[in-house]
């Protein structure tokens, strides 16, 4: 029960009440070693982190909770106001500790961890800082849960993703970035918006690189079945490209005007990554445009690079990558993306 | 994904479209061996055992579950049904078969099973004829699952919880009986009925045999944390006896009322048993009024005799049972209703 | 509180405690009369008429939950195995009656009522006993809730969700009948199954009439967003005609096999029944195969018929039916399942 | 559908696609006036504002949030990163503005704005600007929402929500504060966590003033039903007075600790304010400790006093309070916590 990584609550003395108040069963064995229970580590106590963390908790996901962060005091704040909530919840076990021994037999490693921009700090120089970061993070966490799923949530997501798994040495299938999963939920969003239906009605992918040269798969939308592009042609209805070029442009400035708004993003990405969190650990098998590893699909080649591809993620992390249909301009525009990211990758010198 | 225990659906022939529509990932590791999975078997696919199972998939409380019947008709019609809502429900994996090799893993087996009276069948004999089918239930199940616990719903499920312990060899905190936990529900729904609270800010415990010789604490009734008879004690209010035993009575009776207007009982003790499967598999901890190994509490001794308690249940099963204060009047009462279920054991000649 | 239809549980006599326990705050006004509250009301307490309301208990839909058959011993037992189980459910208020005055304000009412085929009967006496049935539940209905949705599941479900809307004068998007709904599910599950997908990653529609002479809409089928039938094509993979003709007819099938196999349907019902009380209790403006209005859509016409067409259904009933692109042989059974309802409606002389 | 506060997303221009996609059905009457919808509305989108609104919308609470605050970028930005959701939540409609008018036919509204403390500033003098903020905001919440229920959670709680009281005009059962239901939460936390129990098993309240003065009730803690002190005395086992008192010591200071450890609390107070707004509009009945009008109650008077007492919530409001057993310490220190907040108030010279 939630025990604060820093012991007891109350201290020393007093006379266990516990044993007063129970009396053990007789034959009460110990707790087998290889009883299910399931853990999820989320390292970063920050707006993300915490915004995933809490969601994970609220809809009962998992039996124990762990947050990691380099900040004693920031990290015991957070982990005693979700703590305190406790009559409130179904019981989860909540722990946090800047040691990551405590994440020891996790099922999912959820990475938020990130360094900030520094003012007048080139991206390369912050990518750089990015990875020296990782290199403290990504080996403990597979040194303590070797059979763990990785999920990367730190931008540049993509980068990030890739650097985790050289780092892991992990089989790819268990390296995932956040990627487009948010990007995809906001242009299903505006989409409903729009049509007036219920968003979970709405298909619709942005792959490619998580940033301003992601891909929309406009030939793929279907509400309720039906293919919208298909369905306008077959109409003869002329739908503006303009429209669906803004509803793009919408998505990718949305997560921009978020953080000038309130400074940051936190509460769209903690339910995009709870959503992916949940299909891992219940296996849902579901479809989710996630960064995986992409060499080899739809013609992208000329080295290793991780961007976001409608992949199928059960509890083995990604089966499989969808044969998607793209036209040959979205085909063209996701090896751009993965070019742009393989040109990144190469200045690291990694 | 939730193949019916009797192969693939669709029978021979075709291509496996599978395989063009998803693209394996590259270096997908086969899934580890260490997966957690949880899983729940229910034997006997009648009106309770398909209560409670249905009850499970609604509250989505596992990830597989198993039905087990002797009869293969109504088991694989019962199996379809549930599977048939697939797309309404989390992906929860339905299996059913006649073999109990199905069960392997369980991390609980709720035991639903039993023989029916006959017309001017003895109480004796019936029992005797349930303690006959329960020796083809118990082994199997604590074969397949060792480490698993087993939760008996059948009548008379003091008896038959002791058995089951008996047949399976298993620790006693691991055998389980639904007991007076579906008692105690009716007594706080009748109670919050009557003073118009939300039955959830009830507590209030029925323990001992589950049947005519129930005990019902009053003594340590709670609303909202207000002990009721002390209560009523300091505002000096008469508060009539009968009207108690009124309550008590239409607990006891409203079994058999629902018995005599629908036939049987299922939606209750499919509450009753769901809930009790939660705390067990979440390692809830909650404290609830079931059967467990009574011996050497409350003064209750004279063999080993199974009935129900305050206990604390987790993951490992009872962890303890709780110091709860009885009357005299009380303690009396649970020792007498000891003694009925040891006749009866002893009856048995096991 | 849960009241029973008939009253105290209690009976008379005793001192009221509920006075004693709490004190009554002291302005305390009475409940405004505008005060939201959700109601439920299902007509017929049988298999699917139980699997419906108890799927909308656990699943917390509504504030109050009415039944009403025309045995009072059957359906006080099925509302007393309800209520009994309160302790473990968010707070539903839970009232049976024979007595239609008791659906009063109700937003919803399901109709599950229906006569059984007597031996030798034919379909057509067996139908006109049915609109007889009706002709006594929708007048109160409608009477009692003048706002209601009334939902029909009671089959054939087509014709008697258009013998409703006649009996209730209501404006045709207040009456939906349940139609392939279910049948749909079945369909995304076996498709599911057989690619090893999630079942709500599948989009895929049955409709025209619930029954044998059903649509499947296999152009328009997609998973994950990617429409299955273009997707083969343009990889030049020839999936045989056969195997997609075997998915549909195993859904039709797979009513009459459970029926066969455990004597009537009732939890995939439940599911799917509801599934659609959440999208019109919470506005959810999902689109679902239900049986509406056809006249105009899809070149129907020649007379006034309710089949299943893809509908976005919220608050006020239906809003609108999806513009989905149909071959011409779908369009063509569609019109022809239109056909053969229109004739067995002409048979009623209505 | 979650239209932005400041209309249509998109911008003009473009052919309304959705009218190409559905066809109305053909009698589609207007919406009744009468539907049933609810609506809560929050006041204040700061760290406690948001985590209220986005726990709320996580259980699926509501069909329609509003937020209101002063700063209307934070506030659009808010907005925006909750409806980027949308494809992962149940349909809630979500809307904001700086203006009240956007709170009209709410249920419920929660208000969560305050004044912070400036350096040097007297309590008096903080509280008076919260009095005059509160002028601001009351008033217009009545008269937009005349029926609503006011819930107050800024600081001083128990002294503004007599300030809302009487700015609103409302009857007293309509106007509560959270008072001491996050103490009370972690004082059943502290409590679980020293005897290894489920929290959700612990009943036990802290009353009077929501801050240092607060009174912890020792006699009426329950756990699974058993009253501790009461059984600890029968047991005659003499259990150490401070440790009690340390344990409500630690709930005191645990609010302290979360501030100066993360510099405010959130997640906790979001679930408490959650649990009371369930219990509100689901019409649940439960007991809370909450504040609410106290003259009259355990000997209070000498002026109209809000402080937290065991009180039954319902849609109504408050239903009445626990008439529960106080020792004459814990009645002394009710008495004097209320003289301490009328001391206040008449500071105030309202």
């Amino acid at each position: 029960m939630h025990k604060s990584a820093s012991g007891s609550t109350l201290g020393p003395g007093g006379l266990d009440l516990s044993q007063a108040f129970f009396k053990s069963i007789h034959s009460a064995a110990p707790p087998s070693p290889t009883k299910r229970h399931t853990k999820i580590s989320v390292i970063g106590a920050g707006n993300v982190g915490m915004a995933i963390a809490q969601t994970i908790l609220t809809q009962d996901l998992v039996d124990e909770l762990v947050l990691i962060d380099a900040k004693p005091d920031k990290l015991r704040g957070e982990m005693l106001d979700l703590q305190h909530a406790a009559a409130f919840l179904p019981r989860t076990k909540i722990h946090a500790s800047v040691d990551y021994a405590i994440t020891v037999g996790s099922d999912l490693c959820i990475v938020t961890a990130g360094a900030r921009q520094n003012p007048g700090e080139s991206r390369l120089n912050l990518l750089q800082r990015n990875v020296a970061l990782f290199k403290n993070i990504i080996p403990p966490l597979a040194r303590h849960s070797p059979d763990t799923i990785l999920m990367i949530v730190s931008n540049p997501v993509d980068v990030l993703t890739y650097i985790s798994w050289k780092l892991s040495g992990f089989p790819s299938n268990r390296v995932i970035g956040a990627g487009t999963n948010l990007d995809s939920s906001r242009f299903r969003f505006l989409i409903a918006d729009h049509l007036d239906v219920n968003a979970q009605d709405v298909q619709a992918y942005i792959v490619g690189e998580h940033g301003d040269s992601s891909v929309a798969l406009w030939s793929s939308i279907s509400i309720g079945g039906v293919p919208v592009l298909s369905f306008l042609e077959k109409q003869q209805i002329a739908y503006e490209k303009e429209t669906l070029e803004n509803i793009h442009k919408a998505v990718i400035e949305s997560a921009y005007e978020v953080i000038r708004l309130k400074g940051y993003t936190s509460w769209a990405i903690g339910y995009s990554v709870a959503n992916l969190a949940r299909s891992v650990l219940r296996d849902q098998r579901k479809i989710h445009p996630v960064s995986v590893l992409a060499k080899g699909f739809y013609g992208i080649d000329g080295g290793e690079v991780f961007l976001s591809l409608p992949a199928q993620i059960g509890r083995g992390g990604v089966m499989g990558v969808t044969n998607i249909h793209l036209t040959d301009e979205e085909a063209q525009r996701l090896r751009d993306s993965a070019k742009t990211i393989l040109e990144v990758q190469s200045q690291l010198g990694l």
